[in-house]
Parts: structure tokens; C-alpha cells; sequence
């Protein structure tokens, strides 16, 4: 099942996705829901971020390659370290990344998305997919020259405009059979299996609730492989993932 | 002017506190508002965190002294570089701080909270405290072992009841007399000039709006002072500011 957010005649809703009709339900899928009756085109919809998260974890070196090229020589982490990221970055499938007039370059970085479905505390390796809703797909779009400079991730990470995440939620997607595609302009840059984590999903699911209540909504993003490629004005990145789909974003620069 | 978000007979509502009464009003302190006639005792709701930030921007190392003590020897930051919180963690006036059972020990920091009130992107100087709702107090709990240890912040300050906030938003208090003091079961612990900060409330709100939009109801915690003490099983910790007001909060420490 896919969920989708979007804005349509009725303002901010949720619907199930249905081919290319989508079926208004009443609340959101983090609550009882039931449809309304009401179907329109996702043509007719301006589609919205599948969730603006209560917090925004994100993992950072979570990949053995992307780890070795932008981490320190010991930089693969001993344990699950989840970190943070702004809901004010946040953009949704089809709007616009703008590289900062002042910024060096910015780099795409394709994620899968976990977005968690129900409250979890201390939730054990078997229960831990449980309190999954489903997975969307982020680009952690990064500002490199921001991200060694400074002490923090702020401007490196956060900047308007430097979260995409969407286009919608799947329910069905499985883990294992996951690739996920990084497309510039068309042309595939990479491709690697989405499940080859350092830490899977199961793994930080179960070293967060140790300390941290997860809540619904709440979304974590699994950090990505490789080596990336900056992005410029005119392009169009594209993050595909098995099972889920497609989410692409337009990139302008700045002129002030 | 105070703020209390508050659980009543009415549900989740803010109100405007007036001595002990609270006067409901319809909807937010970032929206148009108007009083709805309801008032109700201080004494018969339940204080909640005056808000739920969209995004959580909190400082470090942005007291002289805390910097030496908790830093590295080159801690003080050459420039405003916020880091972020999560909600999560959050809790209110009067509710409980648990130490984690595999805890060595955690300590406060009295902080002052700046509530953005209106949009903001590139604000000036001149304009930065104009996009200001008012002031909150946060205690931004820390287990200094894991703070050590970890990569990140997420055990050390961000374990669920770790974000004390409260007891409400005052719009009316000046940063220039604001003096904050921390006591443990009555006893004062420091006190400090709040305004004297490595950078102030208005460099933070200039800097962080050349990249980042500030939107109503985001919170930024500006940091504490001195060398903080460990709080046990049974305590009370209060933080107060002046012309804001006194955050209060009891630690149990967890047994398992």
C-alpha cells in the first residue's frame, strides 16, 4: 500500500495511491483511518512530504565505502549512533533544491527512509520491523566545504531546501530486495543494495529504544553508499528504490 | 505577557496567565488569537511544554566558563554554529527527569529559550529580536559519560525526559537583566548573567537565518554556564531566570 500526503480541493490530506487515482482516507495512517469516498487524480494533487516528522533521525556513515571516503581512516562506528536533521529542510518529491549563492558545491546523497508506525520502547530484533509504517526515500542533500568547516552539521545539512523526502510511504517494500538507483540528469551515477548497511534497520531500531521513545511519524533515514557527485544549476537528481519508487528533484542556484 | 499551554477541561489549549487564573484563548500564540471568555485555576490544568518546536536548535559551549570545562582547549566557537535537540526528549515544568538504570550519572544546564514567534529568513540585526515570540527556561540534561563516548548527542542529551521546558513563555522579559540561577533541592548551585553569552540571541538569529528559515513556535536554547553538578535519585532541580520565571523538575533514577 502506498501513502500518499498531498494538498488537494479538500487542503492537507492522506490517501492511498490506487494506479494513478488517489483514495482520500479521514485521519492518517498513524491513526484509525477509513475512506472517505472521495478519489482524485494524483495529476489534480500537489503532492507534499510523506510526513513532517515529531523527530528526524538520520544515520550518518552507515555504509562501508561512503564511510571510508568522507569519514576519518577509523570512520565505520562500533555501534548504532543515530543522528538528527531539521524538519525546516524538509522538501517534498518534484520541488526544488537550491544550492546556496555562497556554497562551494552540494552533493546528492540517496537514503532509504524508515518511517515508524507506532509508539516503541526497548523493542527486541524480533518485534523491531513491527513498529514500521513503511519506507520513503530522503536525499541528504550535503554542502561538503560546511560539512568539514564546521562543528555541526547545520549548514552543511540543513539548509532550505536540503531534505527531499517522498514521494510517498510504502507498506510492501521488502528490505532484502531493495537497490537503490541515483540518478543525475537521467544518467545512473550509482546503484547499490539498500540492505548492505553497516547497522541495519533492525539494529538501530533496537539500540535507540534503549534510551528513546520512538513515536509515529517519527522517521529515521539509513544513511547512503559511495561516493557522491556535486549537483548544479539545471539538474535534475533522482533517487529511485526498489519497491518504493522514485523520488526526483530539480536544482537551481542561488544568485543572492 | 505569559503563555501556558496547558491540558484542561477543554483539551490541549494555551492560555494567558493572570496571577493564578488562565485565560483560554482559541487558538495559538502564532496565529491570530482572541480570549474565549474561559478562565480556569493555574491549580486545576496540567502545564504542558509551552510549545512543540517544528525544529529544536539548541548551543553549545556559549558560556566562557562552560566552554573551558566541557571543550577541548580550543572550545570556544569562532563563529554561531547551533546544533539541534529532539522532541523526543521533551518534558514539562514539574514532570519527571529519569536517569537511565545504565547511567553513570547525569547533570543539569539551566538554559534560556528564545521562541520564535514569526517567519524569518536573513533578518538583520536590527530586525532579529523582532521575530521573537518571548522566552522560555530549558534544562539540557547531560550524561557527560556517553557525551564523552558517543559520536553524537543522542544518549547524552536527548534520552527520553532529558529536555525539561518551561514553565511558559514570557514575551515581556529583557535579555539584559535576565540573571539565571540553578538550585538543587533549594540549595543554589550558580548563577549567572544569562546575556552574557559567547554569542548572543541576535548573532545567532542573523546567522542562522542566512541559510536557514526560522518558522513560529521553533525554539533555540542559548547554551549554559560554569561546571555543572550531578543530580540523584530523589532530587529537585529548579532553574530560574528573572522576569521569566522558575522551572522545576524531580529525578527518580531508573531501576531498570
Amino acid at each position: 500500500m502506498r501513502w500518499l500526503r498531498y494538498h488537494g480541493a479538500n487542503g492537507v490530506r492522506y490517501g492511498v495511491l490506487e494506479g494513478t487515482s488517489v483514495a482520500e482516507i479521514d485521519t492518517t495512517p498513524f491513526a484509525d483511518w477509513k475512506k472517505t469516498g472521495n478519489v482524485v487524480d494524483l495529476s489534480a494533487v500537489k503532492v507534499l512530504v510523506p510526513v513532517v516528522p515529531p523527530t528526524f533521525y538520520a544515520i550518518g556513515l552507515n555504509y562501508a565505502l561512503h564511510a571510508s571516503t568522507y569519514g576519518s581512516t577509523t570512520a565505520i562506528p562500533a555501534r548504532p549512533q543515530p543522528g538528527y536533521r531539521a524538519n525546516s529542510a524538509l522538501i517534498a518529491h518534484d520541488e526544488t533544491i537550491v544550492i546556496p549563492a555562497a556554497s562551494s558545491g552540494v552533493q546528492y546523497e540517496g537514503e532509504l527512509v524508515v518511517v515508524i508506525g507506532k509508539t516503541g520502547r526497548y523493542v527486541s530484533e524480533r518485534d523491531a520491523l513491527s513498529i514500521v509504517l513503511g519506507y520513503s526515500i530522503g536525499n541528504d542533500v550535503s554542502e561538503r566545504t560546511w560539512q568539514k568547516a564546521d562543528q555541526g552539521l547545520w549548514r552543511a545539512k540543513n539548509c532550505d531546501t536540503f531534505k527531499p523526502m517522498g514521494p510517498w510511504i510504502e507498506t510492501d517494500a521488502r528490505l532484502e530486495d531493495m537497490v537503490t538507483r541515483v540518478r543525475l540528469n537521467g544518467k545512473q551515477i550509482i546503484e547499490f543494495h539498500t540492505n548492505e548497511m553497516v547497522f541495519g534497520v533492525v539494529d538501530f531500531l533496537v539500540a535507540m529504544t534503549q534510551y528513546i521513545t520512538l513515536y509515529p511519524g517519527d522517521v529515521v533515514w539509513m544513511g547512503t553508499e559511495g561516493e557522491c557527485a556535486d549537483m548544479k544549476h539545471g539538474d535534475v537528481c533522482e533517487v529511485e528504490i526498489t519497491g518504493i519508487g522514485t523520488l526526483s528533484n530539480p536544482v537551481v542556484r542561488a544568485t543572492a
